[in-house]
This record gives C-alpha cells, sequence and structure tokens, in this order.
C-alpha cells in the first residue's frame, strides 16, 4: 500500500464537518478503496472555539487557510470556505503554486475564475476536482468528463437549487403564496445569507455554467447565462399549470445551436409526470444528451451534509488512487470562447393575462398573438366574479421573440388589467 | 500528446460496430478529452465477410481473438464477444497475461469468472473496466466503484433488463397476455438467441450480481441470487396491481443484513408513481442507497449500439487517460467470500387467489394468514360471473418465511381453486 493521502481541509461548515466524519468512520473502507490510508494534517476556519459536531483534536490547528495550503505535511488541499473570492481564490492558488491537488465544493469560485484557475493548475501539473459543486451528491461532474467522453453532447438541464424546488413544492402542496413559504424557508435554514442566490436563481446559474464547459469544451462563462429566479411564480401560476398537466421548476437548460451557447435559468412549466415534474421537494436532477448515449437522468439530494461530503470524499479518493483527469474534461488551453446566444431553440409557451371584461377583448388577445405568428393550442378563460377574468393560454411551438413581441404588444390593446406573465413549456 | 492507444476489438456485432463509428466519427474531440489519439490496429469477428455498418479497411483482419489479444501493436483489448466461457474468456486472460488491460461488455463472463479474471489482472498490473456490462449507457459501474467510495452501501437495486421491461409495460398498455407479447418481441429481435436469459431473468442476475460485488466489498456470486423470471406474470395480475396503483418490473435487489448477503432477481410490485414504477420499455433505471449520499438514481437506455459503445468508450477513454481504478472497486485478493442469505427482509406481499364460491371461504383464508403471522392491508374480491371469484389481499409488512407458510397452508382449506400468487411489493 502506498503512504498515506495527507489532507489540509480549510472551512468546517456542515461539508468540512460531514468529510471529516466520513474519514474518520469510513478509513478501512476508504484505505482498501483507495489503496492507501487517507488522513488529515491540518484544519482551519474561521472560529476556533465554535462547538463542532466532530472530535478535531487529532488535527493542527491552522490560522490561514493559504498557509494551510502551501504546507509540506499537506498533499492534497480540501476548500470548503466557499465564496468566489477572497481567502477561498487565494488558497487554492497557493495550492496550485505549491504543486498540490485542489478539491473543491466551490461553485461560484470556478464559475468565476475556472478558467484561470484550470489554466493554472495545468501549468503546475496538478489538477482541480469539484464534484461537490453541482447537485451535491448526484456524480453529474464524473459523468460527463468521464462516462459520456465519447459522447458530443447535445444538451444539459436540470434542476440544481433544492431551496428553490423546495419552495415551489411547498406552494402547491400547501396552497400557499411565494412570500409565506420563502418565509418558512428562512426560518429552517433553507437560504443562503443572501437569499437571492437561491431564489434568484444566481447559485443554480453557477452550476449551469461550469456544466456548459464540461459539456461543450468552452471556457466557462457565467455572465452569458440568461437568469430569471423564482420570485416571480405567483400561486396562481402554479396552480392554472397543474390544471394543464405541468409543474412549475426552476429549470437551468445550456444547448449548443448553429448561433451560438444559448445558457438559461428560469421557471419553466413541464410536464407533471415527467421525471422532472415529479421533483418533490430538495431533490435534485440533471439529465444529460448525447448523442450515442441518448438520454442519461441523475438523480438525488442536491444539498446537505452526508450528499456533499459524499461527492467531496469521491474527489478525494479518486485523487489517492492516483487518477487525474483534465479539470473541464479536457484541455483548459484547448478550450474555446464560447460565442453566447440568447434562447431562440422553439419551445410552447404558457401565458396568463388579466382580461377586462370588454366586448371583442379575447378577439384582441388573439389578433395581437397571430400578428406575431404565434398559434394557439389551448386556451382558457376561468371564472370570475368581478374584475378582470383570468385567460390561460398554451400556445404552439414558437420563438422567444416572438412571444416577447406580443408580450410588448399586448397591453397596447387596452383590454389587458395587467402585465402578462409568460412561462416557457421546456420538452424535457 | 502522449502516443495513441491502440486496440483491438474482438467481435463486431452491434456493439463493436458502435464503437468503432464513435472512434471514427468522434476522432479529435476523444483525442481532446483523452490526451492522445485512440486508435484500432485490427479487429477480429467470426464471419469476416459479413456486411457491417462501417468502414473497417483501415484495419488488420485477425481470425483468432486470442491472437489479437497477444499482438504487440495492441495496447488494450477490447472483447465485445459474448459468452461466459469459450474464446471470450481465452481472449481476456491471454491479454491480460501480454500485459494488456482490457474492456467489455461481457455481463456473463464477470458474473461466472469475475473473481478470478480480477485476481489475474492484479497479479499482471493490469485491470479489466466494463461499464458496459450493466445497464447499458448509464455509468452505474462508475458511480459505485468511484463516486460512492466515500459511503457504506446499503442496497441496490434496478431495472435491467430492457427486454423484460418492455414485454411488461406492453403486457399493460396492450392489455395483451405474456405469451402474445413474447411473440412480439422474438419477432421484433428483441430477445437473445436463449430467450431465458431474458424472461428467465438470467441476464438481469448477471448484473446484478456484478453489482452485488462492487456493493459491498465481497467476490461476485452469481449461484446464489434468488432467481424467479417473468413467465408467470400474467396479464391479470398486471391489472389487479394497477387498480391499486401499482406496475410490476422485474427488480433485482442485493442488500446486505446481519444474516448475510441477499441477492434476488424477481417480478415485483412497485408504486405507479415511483421512479421505478414509471420506466417504460426498455429503459433501465439503478438505485444505489449509500450511509452518506443517501439515494442515487440513474436512469438510460440499457441496450442499443449507442448506448453500450458510449459505455465501452467511456471505459477506453479511462485507460487512455491513464486511469486505473480496481475491477471491482477494491483488491481482488481482499474481496471477502459472501455468505449467501435467502431474502429475510419484511416486505408488504400481494396474493392473488381463486376463490370457491363456498359459504366461509374467505373466512377461512383470513384464517390460514392470521395463523401464520399475517395481516391484511388491504382485500378486494372482484366481480365473477361463475367458477370461482378473484379475491386480491396486500399484506402488511411479513417475512418472506410466513408468505411461505400460508401459500403452502392455503390449499388445504379446499376453498381455493388454483395455486395462489404472490409477488413482494419493494419498498422503492
Amino acid at each position: 500500500m502506498s503512504a498515506p493521502l495527507r489532507l489540509g481541509i480549510a472551512g468546517l461548515g456542515t461539508v468540512g464537518i460531514g468529510v471529516v466524519k466520513i474519514i474518520q468512520k469510513h478509513a478501512d473502507l476508504i484505505a482498501a478503496r483507495s489503496g492507501r490510508a487517507i488522513t488529515v494534517t491540518a484544519v482551519s476556519a474561521r472560529d476556533r472555539l465554535k462547538n463542532r459536531d466532530a472530535d478535531l483534536s487529532a488535527y493542527e490547528w491552522v490560522a490561514d487557510p493559504v498557509e494551510l495550503a502551501k504546507r509540506d505535511d499537506v498533499d492534497l488541499y480540501v476548500e470548503l470556505i466557499g465564496g468566489e473570492s477572497g481567502v477561498a481564490r487565494e488558497s487554492v492558488e497557493a495550492a496550485l503554486r505549491a504543486g498540490k491537488d485542489v478539491v473543491t465544493a466551490n461553485k461560484a469560485l470556478l464559475a468565476m475564475h475556472g478558467q484561470s484557475l484550470s489554466e493554472l493548475a495545468e501549468a503546475e501539473g496538478r489538477v482541480i476536482r469539484f464534484e461537490a459543486a453541482v447537485a451535491g451528491g448526484i456524480p453529474v461532474i464524473k459523468t460527463m468528463t468521464e462516462s459520456l467522453a465519447g459522447n458530443r453532447l447535445e444538451r444539459v438541464m436540470g434542476v440544481m437549487n433544492g431551496t428553490c424546488n423546495y419552495i415551489l413544492t411547498r406552494m402547491e402542496s400547501a396552497g400557499l403564496p411565494y412570500e409565506a413559504v420563502f418565509e418558512e424557508a428562512r426560518q429552517l435554514g433553507y437560504l443562503e445569507a443572501d437569499p437571492t442566490l437561491d431564489v434568484g436563481g444566481i447559485d443554480a446559474s453557477h452550476k449551469l455554467a461550469i456544466l456548459s464547459s464540461i459539456a461543450f469544451g468552452t471556457q466557462v462563462d457565467f455572465s452569458a447565462v440568461e437568469i430569471e429566479g423564482i420570485e416571480r411564480v405567483s400561486i396562481d401560476d402554479i396552480r392554472r399549470a397543474a390544471d394543464m398537466g405541468y409543474r412549475i421548476k426552476l429549470l437551468g437548460v445550456a444547448q449548443m445551436t448553429a448561433r451560438g451557447l444559448e445558457q438559461r435559468m428560469s421557471p419553466c412549466l413541464v410536464p407533471a409526470e415527467s421525471p422532472i415534474g415529479q421533483l418533490q421537494g430538495g431533490t435534485n436532477m440533471v439529465v444529460v444528451e448525447g448523442d450515442s448515449v441518448g438520454q442519461i437522468v441523475l438523480r438525488g439530494a442536491g444539498a446537505g451534509e452526508g450528499p456533499t461530503a459524499s461527492a467531496v470524499m469521491s474527489d478525494i479518493v479518486e485523487l489517492a488512487r492516483g487518477v487525474r483527469v483534465p479539470v473541464f474534461g479536457q484541455p483548459a488551453t484547448g478550450l474555446k470562447k464560447a460565442l453566447p446566444a440568447r434562447t431562440a431553440v422553439p419551445a410552447a409557451y404558457y401565458l396568463r393575462l388579466a382580461l377586462l371584461d370588454k366586448p371583442g377583448a379575447l378577439a384582441k388577445v388573439a389578433s395581437v398573438l397571430g400578428d406575431a405568428g404565434i398559434s394557439i393550442h389551448r386556451m382558457r378563460q376561468y371564472d370570475h366574479e368581478d374584475g378582470p377574468a383570468p385567460v390561460l393560454i398554451v400556445t404552439h411551438k414558437t420563438t422567444p421573440d416572438a412571444i416577447d413581441h406580443a408580450i410588448e404588444m399586448l397591453p397596447k390593446t387596452g383590454v389587458i388589467a395587467e402585465d402578462p406573465v409568460e412561462l416557457r413549456i421546456e420538452e424535457v
């Protein structure tokens, strides 16, 4: 058996402590699988005195993660601090420059600086592994970089923020408005300190940008993701969608088209009985489509101590076995700059209008849609006591441009009481 | 970039030709991902003159796979001949002895001789990779040996024979009896030359035995799998199960218990709305449960040229990258002999009885179940014109022993017209 692999772990939150617990609990199992023991030399975190759910007494405490990353008695630096810059980034760079591989769960860091970090890693002959950065315990990074290496990938999509999926699922099951469930989620501790990262779709978009890079061999480009969060999803839309056999999910979709790379994160309608439609609560799902393999669906817990620590451990065991796969699946210097494209792939759309009680109102709406080249697949007008009438329209496949044009023209008819709501119906 | 990896491919059926086509079509993509070119030196198959859907003119033809496996200008031997013995086994052994790694899709070979082959591979310092042997394009081997390496695995289960799932799905959707759909499947070419391999559950059990070995660190032991095929599943059972919200699937389940390793392959009821219940046609699904990760669900095409060739390519790229993971996830010499255990984990059961029209008949049945310690969760008696009355019973959780005892006692009541049908309801 080879010499032990000695870790330096920075960041002792839920995930860091989860990793320590697995290393302690399954030492023999992991040694058998890795071909060598995995040990912890030293750890680092902001607050040494905080009470943590693991025995850290055998590990040296190092106040500065950058110092930890550079130590001679650390073979592998495990960065679980988080954040796209500051000490997380500095310590990862320091580790690479000191000739150490890096394992991280830091999606923001990779989404913002993945290209420069992977170039640095290659220049130093090291790698960065980050299975835990996307979809928690689901092995999506390994699947895309390794298992699907014989495929030209065509589309990758997924539900990758458990908090948003919890909120949307709970709104439907409890019949509660967004604001009420948001407050519940906050009290349950499901939300990031800055909740916009979750409900604004930022966190999920970091993940999507990373997957796009691997899928299409392009430099990670978070700034090109079209992002819409779930803040505007109303309980009305969830109910109306359910009436027609759909569920609303915060769905990320990346695909390479003739016009360029489309990356978007937005609330979409999906069939209620589809695998994505069935996803409840904090569970994540990633769907990858390749020219040979067809469609692969991966499902599991997207967050939490155990699942995320499991993903970090898979990277640690991989490096203990001496396996070194290029950071984004091929040499970083060979990754092309992606040409970002606004979404142009046609889809059906869901429109919700509040129609004033005027003669000819519906005809005016139909005429705007017709003029925009949009044909109607289904339409429902709901009962209403007084005030505007709720009207739901599901279009046939049309382009986002046509929908945008119609949305712009509808208020000019004078028969619409509120801004129309439009949601894309994604084929999954 | 390193020197090309030179393949010798034996077996040019659907999968072999699929691999050749990917290597030709995606040469650049694969070279970028592997860090080196992947080339084919020579090929071998039974019939040189057969018309095949790929240009093989650039490759040398070698009549004997064993000769191909030993050639100095072959770095990696790809065995796609199939079969548990004969030339498939001989050529794999020859390749390992000649110091070459092996990639294979041969589930029977691994299920029957996995232990001796992996010991041979280790003695020679080589590896055997076999992602395509289980569940086609689904990356289950890599997920279990690598992604879940930090977990103590608790249960692995799956629907791993597309033909059986096609037959069961089609029986339900078309309302056709088993024999009619079996004949359809034969005419569509979905069945193996010996159909017992499919419908008898043998093929799926080969796969389950391989997954058990990886999951529990035990020597692969196909002979210990309790196997029941789908031949006895009737359209009546499918309909009755559907009435109660279930579907019938040929489900493999392996779990390590205090009594030993339980491995069973049998038609089971699963909730219709569960991920496994939703599986239609030839699609496969594998569910793996670990102590940290929770439940991971993997879904995709379980057979066919593209998906299976995609899995073979993932192994080839892995070896081209210089990655060598132990055959069953840890050194073969460290794998323990499993203590096989007959299924004892309790479950609910579905019972279908044909009850004679006699006073007190139902009371006698209930009494037998009660005496066996089985309590009834739901019971339905169906309308019947004349003849025996169909009676369905769903039990509360009970043991297989209790069910076996009840099944033995029921005919002795004198109120049962046919042998009772019992199916396990698996919690998925």
